[in-house]
């Protein structure tokens, strides 16, 4: 069972909440007391970060009787992980362990909801997520079925207005040389408006990216560009939820991009913790 | 000006998202161009993460002309960050930059309102951050107006029903117990019923944590316990959000512990960059 | 067993002495060799660190066969550790471990003996460690027996002169402020005279914390403060050593806070090391 | 001015002690206030790790008006650093880095006074340090006046009797393949006796290490071998403190090696600290 | 002047090499004294890493006066880097910062000579470099002018019969699938022999990167694919050198993918240090 | 089995090359596949770095049936780790193992060739390894049965001639000096010819390294000195490499100094991965 935060990163983890010991449990003396803890879903969720949780309870101590793989959808009630252990260690362990599955199972379900609320789109996420926690975002997204919509600025091409308020020539030119630079990228092209969307399309873009543009714009530029050999990714980005994702897919969109999965409440846990 | 993310931590986040250059930047030729960039408020935000936000900018390579301060209150449409140098530098910090300063300013705008709608009263926000962003998240309540409830378990004691299920003695024998082993330490008892409230209170704890109680039980709690000396602080906890919290401050609580600032949107900036 | 130094601090400690093998034991050819080590109190001591020493032997490549855990008294004589391996790897991790077992040792074991000089107190210690040591020498004040003062300065109140030469109001009004502030904390005040100590008792201080004061001094503070409600904690520190602990238990001071145990040498470990 | 303390490590410093800023100073209202601090020792010393003091103050937020260089000597009353800042910075700044200096110092010192007590001799210190806080305590012996024994089993040759109990040759043999294997070293060898210490040399060792051994010992030692081409380094280790070290000197020992100077109260050093 | 090895990487390479002091410099007392050093490339060549070694200067305590940029090209005996200082800064700095630039100058000017056999045509690099080095070594590939061919699994496609021999289907199915999966990215193939080329190419993959297959294969391969809408990339890859990457391109081939520059001699930098 | 590398190191390669999952396996769908890997010698070689290699596959999720020992020497097509798991784990342990074990097994196949071409001679590296890859090529080296020449500047004495130029007195006055400050430490110089060997030995160097200077030369030095008593070593430096290291050791040398087994192409290895 692999975890993407690395031992390093958990002992982080632990040790920035219980640097020196749970000061409760040792002062009132049952640190060494028998003891047992469960992790519930309080709703349907996605899993997200339970190898993450699981390898949290052993490093403090505990042993993990059982857990359920990051991606598994679970109903309400639904035990996902068990663990015992000295009541001091599942004490240090619990709330971060908990913490850290709430929140990545928060981002896996809204990811999740938007994927099956437009079956057969393909779902990527941006890099929006909270600073400092990329990788257990990104392994939500997976878990809950989307991709990445780019990990970083280094590894894909996609030209903001930002950059295109640099360049003087036409589309055609500067689209031609980033083709000839990097030959193994698709090149996406960021648009406010329709024109823009079909202009950087007939010039040659991979994926046409519309900045907040409503379902009838993405349908409008998709039409104007049939044609084209091939024809473009038209992908949505901007304000894509959960709610608009099927108009967007109804459109002929085959690729949605969103931040939204990592915004709002973290799943609710429930956990019990009690004498073994 | 410091900032709470150190110099290593400032440089993972950007060789994360930009590990070996932009290449959109890059491949249009367009790095060494002259640049200027500013960070304006959407909305009315309380600002957090601005000194990140602008040191980020300073790893780049770009030089910021001015920031303003974390914990300022900002209008819609205020510029609070303005830099300028080569657009391949600007374009490196951007988006990590802006995010850093949208997350945290939304914690701190989101803590910032329930401190307003409790004038006098102290608002403490819970550890139950983002797992690896506490560092920014404590910052962010602060900046907020907020302070922290607890930092971990090793500073303070808090006696969680899931303690309790380990005791047998009354809760005078325990809780003399914390006082002569942590005597600088306030003894917290979480508690989820009035009843419990009252009988801890008597017992001696130093503040009453109420479980998910409403603002009626709290003013129940208080009045009971009001003749003790010194009386206990009451102290709600579990779902206190903006909409509630001038109710329990009606009901006599002068401490509000909250995870709700770290749950919501992003505050939202708009980035300008473009030519010098 | 779990340690308070991670595994990436006890790589650490292993790298910096044997960054790149032993060239000793390696040029002598002897690496391969079956060896067994085991690791004696020379004297009477409270042993701490052996959950690290242990760690450090297995990452070294030894077994070990049997280790006592932090906190256990052991006479002059007694065999704490016992490992076996190649002789490399018992070379390697030898005096890496032993260093650590003796330094905390030694803590631990002065830690001891103050709490022992003065049954039914509380023994605090303060921050004041080897500089980057402070994991270890935390584990080994509470392996003795003793509690933390404070673990640094974002988690309690303590209000020093240094503070105070600051503040223009009186007592009552910031302490009134500290404790509407945080309210959760018991507000310290350091003192360096009865008279002072009365009067911030008086002003509502729930810690006296007495800055080189003699047992006398204390009784008289402790006296003076009986009848407030409830009285405050009248801790001495500064110069609090095993010495002079009963007297200030005698005054009637149930806290003791003291930096001594961290100072003098090391605890005396006596290793043998040969073929099995 | 260049540290041994990485930023890194000094950031960390500062991190551990307060990681989220100094709940007193900000809970009183005082840190924005202008102050000056001031570190003076309260004996004579020889200073030791003021330029990591001087950088941790900077890294707080202060300016540093004026730092003596470790290794001066000082005498009691003598002001050795000077700065200015905000009041939240100069506390932030003040615990961590008077520590930091009291540590070293106090090693530098006590080196020192080896040094002296020894004209003409060469004092090595042992990697005896207090775990985790290697490049404090090698800077501080350094600023003593003494140099490193050994830095570490990697870069040296030291044949301890624990490793000679694997060995069933005779020493000529196996020194003379150390001396072809490592051809760049010199072959130190430990041993209990004068006739060890003789029986070693003859055999060709290039340091003879007197593990316990008295003066008398050592003069034995080293008559006996002062007409070997050329002769051993005959150098007492264990034991040798400031009382015995000129003994040593007069007995003939050009080098002592020791592990006192890590032992011992840390350097007595005096903060002021104020409005400016 | 931005570097891509960050603080924390070059403390680490100084640590590394100087972790107490410059033994000989300080021995011989000649540290404090002002020195000068330049360093000049010995033959042609393309610069890397200047800035890294400026930045190691400077942290040994070094004033650097000129430093040219990386990817700049120097004839045989230019002064590129020129700094003061005290000698023992200088000598603390020199062997680190010379063998930095020397490596990452190697593979620059070994990839500017690729890049320069076949104008017009991109190079990408391999990921091959060696394990610990991949900073200094990406950003040594692009100084040469050539780019990197993947950053790493997570963000390529990329297909290897160690792929296919786990799939069963037609590869028009898998390709589509991919395509699907992830539509903003190109579908690479490996192939090893002219068939595979045109069939996977035929099945709809983007970019056909040929293990081992020479030039003449490669016009084969793309005088077969010609027709297709649009026509892949064709990429050699597994022995494109110096050599023969001009008859690669007089083939057709417009991508060209090498390990070549990360293998063989570091350039040599000629090193000037005496008295200033 | 240990490795040089910690786990955060291996880790850190891992996370560098596959940070997010692999992109291609995880989209073909084939990621649990039973899977194998074996890892081959294309041509005779001596292993390096294989326990890493292994580690990495385990880190990855995979198990490792057999693997050979750094150091080993084995035949072209010898088979020297075996390991299986789900196919997702080991394409992404693959890549990053297969170069780590190519890269050091180059170095110790370097390493043992000139070794082999002086027998009876000690064969030294230098530490001009690739930046930031220290441990591994020092691992690599004492594979190839080569020593280290000097890990860096903190532990050895080794006078340039960047250093004599600060110095003024006879070199008598300063190897004595050294000889003072530092008795356990050879006093190396490194010396441009015949007649400096000669004057420096004479003056007391124990060793004298030899900066590019042939055969002839070094037999000149060794008949010149060999009445000193004791004759210093002799060791030539700067451009040894295997086809004059016989020449070297016929002259009688019996310590050579190089820096070749760092430069060259990576040893080849056949990797097989399909399904189990």
């Amino acid at each position: 069972m692999t975890t993407i935060l690395s031992d390093a990163a958990l002992d982080a983890l632990l040790a920035q909440d219980v640097p020196y010991g749970d000061l409760t449990t040792d002062s009132l003396g049952i640190a060494a007391r028998p003891a047992r803890m469960t992790f519930a879903a309080r709703g349907a969720m996605v899993l997200a970060g339970t190898e993450e949780a699981a390898r949290l309870v052993e490093k403090a101590g505990g042993r993990v009787l059982r857990v359920e793989a990051s991606g598994t959808t679970v109903e309400a009630g639904a035990v996902f992980l068990e663990a015992e252990g000295p009541a001091g260690s599942l004490h240090r362990a619990w709330k971060v362990a908990q913490t850290l599955v709430e929140y990545a199972s928060g981002i896996a379900t809204r990811a999740r909801r938007i994927v099956e609320a437009a079956p057969g789109v393909t779902v990527a996420c941006t890099r929006k997520n909270f600073p400092g926690a990329k990788d257990l975002s990104v392994k939500a997204v997976r878990a809950g079925g989307a991709v990445m919509h780019r990990l970083g600025l280094s590894e894909t091409l996609l030209v903001f207005p930002e950059h295109r308020a640099f360049l003087s020539g036409s589309p055609e030119v500067w689209i031609a040389a980033l083709r000839r630079k990097a030959p193994e990228k698709k090149i996406v092209v960021e648009v406010g408006s329709v024109e823009e969307a079909v202009a950087f399309a007939r010039a040659g873009a991979d994926v046409i990216q519309l900045e907040k543009l409503p379902p009838d714009a993405a349908r409008a530029v998709i039409e104007a560009t049939r044609g084209l050999t091939p024809p473009p990714v038209v992908a949505p980005a901007g304000g894509v939820t959960e709610a608009n994702a099927a108009a967007y897919a109804a459109a002929g969109c085959r690729l949605l991009i969103t931040s939204a999965p990592f915004f709002g409440q973290p799943a609710d846990v429930k956990v019990v913790l009690g004498p073994a």
